[in-house]
């Protein structure tokens, strides 16, 4: 619709190693946890990229047979966030074409904001639309620019978009990695054996246990061939933007980010938490597993015991259908069910990583209530959310979000808690493993560093 | 092979609601921890059975058009244990038959220790056998049952069969339960709206928001029709042998077992643990999830800061492929993969519920060195497991079991920690919210509480 | 319902050849016109019996990774017709059980008048049964015989049943083919390299160029082991009374039956057909492709001009979706299509195998009118049909057939012709590769050959 | 590789019909001989198009629930050959892209000779590829026309390309017919109720009951929408030259082209076949299907008896598997089977419609002789195919075609038969509906209506 579904994602390549599909299945099994809609692994046989993709999840994706078939030295792969609505494989990932200069993949995290401009000036020039994503769009930008290499075309390509990308791009020969300058999404280095490997996330490199080198910087082109390894900074330097949602929620616990593990940073939001809004409770819980490490910390700073009084279901898949009308309400303890005699009688302080639209607290804290808690108080380890965001994270319009049109007492109210509260800007900065400069706020503040055209926002607010 | 494969199951029922299939359904959702590789439910529409079975979760076998297909008031249902090896969906459960009487289906959960000698005598009355399954053993003894009514053959089967069985039995009209006279694996009964519910564990009564009535009693055959439900008492009064193995490992933490959620009892058990066996660790966690409980226990009660150090993939399907055998070792981080910073130069208290081959557990202990763990101590929540299973569990023979031919410092040394310690019997059972003498604890003790033919004890020895 | 579902189906068998999976699927590949709800394979590895089924063609059920995966040599397989209604793979064939002696699958081709007695003599006795086939009874049978040898209780379970049964037994080393005193159905022994072959008809033994030996004979039970091939005739001698269906219509026109071909045969037919009712049509057509036959004689005795007015769309597959009701009657022409200039005008003659129902013709009438045809004369190859089949062929009730309460100008009018005529009685029998006494001719005589119980002849009428 | 794969092509559309979808459905069952490896559907909502598609045949990529799905009122369908290799649903039509005016899908049969000349011309514009379909080229230099109607640019994209083409396109609410100025391939409209229908074959027409208007013209672009049906003939008049290879061939016998059956044609060059290469053989009889009515054209003229000596296997699917090395030869068996007493101890008359490899023919003249035929006379009712097809006839090269490079009496000795006659290349004409100069003879010729580039004639000689 409006520039192109959202996309949380995952990316992954591989330069050089002769398992280059089964480590970039390993990498894509690792980041599983940034999109469960479509799978996809391109291959370079040194001369020409063939793609791979389906729907589901990886292991859904490639059956064993299908994996081994892989060969090729260079891999690049992708996997996508599930949304509701318009699931489509020609969505899918790594994108595939063929251009005057070959075959050309490309695997995209995040999300452009001129999206809708640059498609109707490349319409307007004559060029056709496949999909809706705005890898498409990159790679059309990268099929008109008329520089001599392929890391000139990409800077071309690159300097005409805004917004949010973090890219691995397979070529026949070339593996390049390529991130906006405002550095939005993550994107690290590695190496093993003798390749070298991209990732969103450190926990991939972890799988293949591959040795960490350093982030591809905010608007850093790195080519990766047989010159080796170079680097390209072709826009004009922006202060980072880093998404502080990874953090809170997104990249999973075991992730370094600045250094530090997510699971750190949460830990400190929770102690910051419970600085800020103490509570009275007997006993300290996560709504796991995103809540565990702010609760811990929580408990840590606050003396209060810590339990796990809420469990999660590990065989919650993609597809579970909701029964008919009679029994409708029942979902909510497909996922999470309290464990009776834990809350029973007791006065529990909860810790959620954050409330986007607030109904599913509110049937969580139901639930709690029906399974004894005498008072449930919640905390939550960001500020308010009040804000879309345009740069890849699902919070598409205003009016979806519970803060964005209530008072704290009044989201209280309607989750039905006893008290809650939100950890404040400052804290949750102050928890931050680099300087408040370095992250984008938007979804807190409405402060956007990457302007947004009126349409985007105009839309958001109406929908 | 030997009696059959041990039989890891859960089982569920409903009797007269108009969304039979639809709770069932959802009951298998919440026991689906007892069993991934098959599910199935079989329905009556107030005079025939028909059986709906397939490979996979439950969520797989029965898509949406599938599962709203399925009419009829009363149910039942069942969840497989999924082993390596000979996986078909001829021996998916409930296991559906017709027969003098009408049509008759089985869940069964549990494991005979005379299937053999039954199976020989039935197939020298000339009977035949289209899977390895001691339910289709317990049907063919009903079938040649002369006694007049449903219960009355069932007891009349149930008389001549050894071992372990919470059973799930439908007719046209008619729900049974049936559990062994030692009451080895669980089974209770609830109620929601008008309909009487029967499940392996409570877990799956909170989830339909059925009301937990009581335990189907060691020995009872509960009947439930139209006239009601009443009880049965066939056999002779025997000791209770719980198996302790479904509070240690195998239940939910939010089941009720012996009106305790299994939980607060993994909690003792950690407690006691660590008054057993203290630390001087940095910090203790668990091997999630199975150790949470444990870990949050001995943290409490040694006063150590707990963490949660280890992260779960939450994506690991039942798929996963071993690539190739260059990269074979890279498994292990597949489900869990260590927080560096958390780890890092620590000293860490690992909580483990249990060790049976060691083999696991000597790879995630190398993960947490690699990590950069400087020192670990692993604690484990129950005492060595030196004996196999003949009533359901998995422990096939006595070979695998570590602790069956090595001492604690062997396998200290073989799993690769600075110190190793096991909670006691007395301990273990000092933390269980029910006498000991209401527990089998053959797999610690060898003493097994219904007798196991001598093939099956030599047969366990020699592989 | 009424004694099991009609069986048409193919059975084929190899004893002791390396490939025998792979000629077992080439085999049910020639005679997949007997059956296209399912298939399977039995294979022997010289100890033990495992079987593969599923639903649809043989090529849908073994893709290339499953056959070559069917290692052993000793096999038996089986197609089975396609009703509508239940399907269910658990009616798939062979069927496979374990029982006393140890692994055995059947495969059968053929229906049961007895099966209701049997079954509920052996229920009575204790036995249950999975599926609704004839087969489970014949293996309830065998299995309850306390006969030595295989062949002695294979011969003393086939002395309790009725009815009609071409048989390919299948154990750990044996390979055992069987069929009914009266030979309804067909069954033939071939060679090829040093192994021995089954087959329903010929036409498998060309696919696999295996060279021809003999018939099973009718009430013979041959088995080949590695003491060779021996035969067993234990049952009274009955007059042959093979069913004449199968060359009117069901087998395979390359097949040869009583040492012709049934092209030849059906041929011989068209040609008296002619002599009994000629026509002054301007040219003869068959409905393709089982009138062509006797449509070719029907035009050589006449002297007429044969053509093809009709064209057959090979891509006819068995799941045909008939879409929204206002579209609803172009159902017709997706199987069969005019030639309009080869019908335009014309009177022509028409050339049916048989009439069953007369919907079909009467809709292929309509047809052929439409593009132009000035006069539709038709001549059906075989008498009118008026009675039900009870040994395997799909006529279940009276009332389904046109001819049971229509007479010949009255089914002409119903269907829609200028002329309609049916060879006689005695021209079919004319026609015939061997002597009257040997066919069964029950569906146009009613004289059944194996009495029917009252039952089943009552719910025929009935229904 | 050189210019695309060859396209074997089906394509249909349908304008303003409450049951779009279902018709397009009904019409590529129809067109399913054109076309098996994949089916899509394109449907417009009166605003924006979309594509559905799949591998396999229509009724396999249209399974109920989804047809059903499928609203609108205006529809384009397409069906596409299989060929071995590369099989992608990436190169699956209809193409559907987005460009400056909206959403369009385009069917296509037919081949372009200039497609790497455009590509290059294309991507050197910029232009990325994601497929290897001429209808992608097509495509763009649609999008790239600055034309105010889609008629015009449709005719100034088509003025650039050179080859053959029958096309479907459909936008939100225009359908578009559209030929090449040689019109090599087949195009008509018809009517049924008050919706235009567009059909490469009438068989189509037919099925859906739709009335025959009439072709469109070679050359001709024609438009339908809501102002009614508008005709365009953009470019310089060009001799018709219909491939004649439909007629022979491809086509299906119940289709009128030139206003005459299919069937009658191929009858007509049966009777001149006869008069210009006598037999005297003892029958004549078709390899079924492609060869049935020239051998009752042959017999009839002959005088010969006509019979069907050789039996097709209706269920031959696609996926066909040659099982283990050792039984490799088994194949041709498969799908064609002789009838022993036919063609045994004979002199048989075998009518091919043509030749191309020689390699199927050799295998079957063997397995006619196998089976007993004394001597065996080919008559094949084409001239020798000598050169390659560059318009979408499955000719890809020179060496391939078995009359390329050897005689006649080389050709009957190759193959085994004991005589062999080709119809003449006049013979063959005087047999068509229609005058030799509206017909492309190039495969027999070498005479290429529209200019082959050199390239491509060139690698067609090489490989």
């Amino acid at each position: 619709m409006m520039g192109g579904m959202k996309e949380h994602c995952g990316v992954f390549g591989v330069y050089d190693h002769p398992d280059a599909a089964q480590l970039t299945y390993l990498g894509l099994y690792a980041l599983q946890h940034r999109g469960q809609e479509s799978a996809g692994i391109a291959i370079s046989d040194n001369s020409r990229v063939t793609c791979h993709l389906g729907m589901g999840l990886v292991t859904e994706v490639f059956p064993e047979q299908r994996l081994t078939a892989l060969g090729g030295r260079i891999a690049a792969g992708h996997v996508r966030y599930s949304t509701t609505g318009a699931s489509d494989v020609r969505n899918a990932q790594p994108f595939c074409v063929g251009y005057q200069q070959g075959s050309i993949a490309i695997a995209h995290n995040g999300n452009l904001v001129n999206s809708r401009e640059l498609k109707q000036e490349l319409e307007a020039g004559g060029s056709i639309f496949q999909s809706t994503m705005d890898s498409e769009i990159i790679v059309h930008l990268i099929a008109r620019s008329k520089a001599r290499t392929l890391e000139e075309r990409v800077a071309e390509a690159l300097s005409r978009v805004r917004g949010a990308y973090s890219l691995v791009i397979l070529t026949g020969s070339q593996l390049i990695a390529a991130r906006d300058p405002n550095g939005f999404r993550p994107l690290c280095i590695g190496h093993v054996d003798e390749a070298t490997v991209l990732a969103s996330e450190t926990c991939a490199l972890d799988l293949i246990r591959a040795r960490y080198l350093r982030e591809v910087e905010p608007g850093e082109i790195v080519t990766i061939d047989d010159d080796g390894m170079r680097s390209l900074k072709p826009f004009e330097a922006a202060p980072q933007s880093f998404c502080i949602f990874e953090l809170i929620y997104f990249a999973r616990p075991d992730s370094l980010m600045f250094c530090t593990s997510v699971h750190t940073t949460r830990k400190r939001q929770g102690k910051r938490l419970a600085d800020e809004h103490p509570t009275n409770a007997d006993l300290v819980m996560p709504i796991p597993d995103s809540g565990n490490a702010a609760a811990l910390g929580f408990a840590e700073s606050s003396g209060l015991p810590f339990d796990m009084g809420i469990v999660r279901n590990h065989y919650v898949g993609r597809t579970f259908i909701q029964p008919s009308a009679r029994i409708r309400d029942l979902g909510v303890r497909v996922k999470l069910n309290p464990v009776p005699d834990v809350v029973g009688g007791k006065r529990v302080g909860v810790i959620e990583d954050s409330i986007v639209r607030g109904t599913t607290s509110r049937a969580r804290m139901r639930a709690l209530r029906d399974s004894g808690a005498r008072e449930v108080h919640m905390r939550v380890s960001c500020p308010p959310l009040t804000n879309p965001c345009f740069y890849g994270i699902d919070f598409h319009t205003t009016r979806e979000l519970v803060a964005s049109s209530r008072s704290v007492p009044e989201i209280a109210e309607y989750i039905g808690v006893d008290s809650l509260g939100y950890l404040s800007l400052e804290g949750l900065l102050a928890s931050m493993p680099a300087p408040a400069e370095n992250f984008c706020l938007a979804c807190f503040t409405g402060q956007y560093p990457v302007e947004v055209p009126k349409g985007l926002t105009k839309s958001a607010l109406e929908r």
